[in-house]
């Protein structure tokens, strides 16, 4: 089969600063392609907000990740302070105390991504998310490209490849056990509309996630 | 039409640390591959300096995160302070104070990058350009592999992408209402040479840009 | 030639905490496919390591970078001092202290990295090596996919890309004589194994590298 490309720009509404999910956004997109095997080229195509993998499971690790960089990069429009303890105002201020930040930010993370689809799904680990990661205060409509280069049928080589990924699967329920399944149960229980994660065009939150996954091991 | 792929190395010559901006040398070579659509991938060939996108206009946004940069790697040959606020030497010092802290922070930002081609032309944000980061004090000849992929010709399914575009390209207006023109325009006023940015050959400044937009806003 | 694409994911068993030179089994991998130029997309799978290019050279760039990152993102458990020098607890602990700042470390580093494959081989700078970067303590077995589009046989217009590449070569020498050349030679006389780097599937270390390169240059 030959390989053929097609690009889009997906549209993100952010709540504000940050993590939304953009995995879900994705795949609908990756389902209407017909692309069997193939790698995904994203770019944030903003300066102040960018694309990160972190932990899909527990929301603490994205909330802890989140405080580090408040700590490290403050969003009150000043600089790090200098020996004798001293911060400088940034001279970039028209837009905001935490415009400048955010384009610290974004300089710090990443700002343009390429993963590989197998099987036409995103090929990530048991724990990955893609997050679009915003640094303004506020939300906005940010878009990402979305770029696939891929075949729709994937090539003989791969049926390997396919092995290894079922050999993965099956490893999940162990990976789960070795966590803190109260806490993450708390969690679950927590919840604010428990039937949220089933709802269509839904924003899906990583304690939904976490719960399809749930699903998905006891009901294989 | 089928998918070919062209490499070529970019020799771009930095004036010490800071930012030069990579989007002219990368369009000018792009318009002599004839490429329509397709994915273009930077790979930095160096250890101590970068590539990353970031604010294309108000030239503060670069001096305030190489200042942050400055602060949090700083280049005179020590590392971070401990809780006692002293700081170890870095080892490796065999070239120069400057160069331990540039491999630090080439690492904490981008070595690599994928970008798409639309319509012959790098997709970017409104506000985005691509800059090598130069972290040596001095500077030097660097090389960025740049390698695309893609169609002579755009599939028919990216119409609608060029839609989306030209909606974009209407609202630079707006967007640069919002932002403090007086002091874009004292910017402009206190360029050194004001016809360098029409020089073929020249190196365009982040002003240049700026005067350039204003341009093509006024006169479209 | 078409393109054409093929997808695999390497195993590669850490150590604990530091790096993992990747140049080896990644071309070990590319000689298989006999793809003569292309790109290479590497993603890793985890949020607890991450992919970085930095110095193949001398061992003392590394220590020095991970010392940073050590000083920086402490792996004791506990956030940025704030202003009155407090430290707070990360919230999510269930899997170690060294846990969330791995997650921290991941997303301050690079997560998926595209190369340039030219003349069946990596094309990287002189200096440079591609590492997986090992941020928990303990080692473990991690999986980085490698998907690769090219051709089997170069298009016409890289001939001069090849010449570029020798010239290259031709300047290692220059280049490795601005080093300090007895601390180098220091390093390969206190090497435990002398013989490690010519044993078929041993672990290649910095050292054995440059040694490797100046066989190269004394033996052309």
């Amino acid at each position: 089969m030959a390989l053929t490309q097609t690009l889009t720009q997906l549209e993100i509404q952010t709540q504000g600063k940050g993590f939304t999910r953009l995995n879900e956004p994705i795949e609908t997109w990756l389902r209407s392609k017909d692309i069997e095997q193939g790698v995904l080229h994203l770019t944030c195509l903003h300066t102040s907000c960018s694309i990160t993998i972190n932990e899909n499971a527990d929301p603490r690790v994205l909330n802890d990740l989140a405080a580090w960089m408040e700590a490290v990069v403050p969003q009150d429009g000043k600089g790090p302070a200098n020996a004798q303890g001293q911060r400088r105002r940034y001279q970039h201020d028209d837009e905001g105390d935490d415009d400048m930040p955010a384009h610290i930010r974004t300089a710090l993370t990443s700002q343009t991504m390429t993963l590989s689809v197998q099987n036409a799904r995103l090929l990530l680990g048991t724990w990955q998310a893609v997050y679009l990661w915003e640094h303004r205060q506020l939300g906005s409509t940010r878009r990402i490209a979305c770029h696939l280069i891929g075949d729709k049928r994937a090539t003989s080589t791969q049926a390997s490849q396919t092995t290894a990924t079922t050999t993965q699967t099956a490893s999940n329920q162990t990976l789960l056990n070795l966590r803190n399944a109260t806490r993450l149960n708390q969690q679950i229980q927590d919840r604010i509309h428990p039937e949220a994660w089933a709802e269509e065009g839904g924003n899906p939150t990583d304690v939904d996630l976490l719960i399809d996954r749930l699903h998905d091991i006891s009901d294989p």
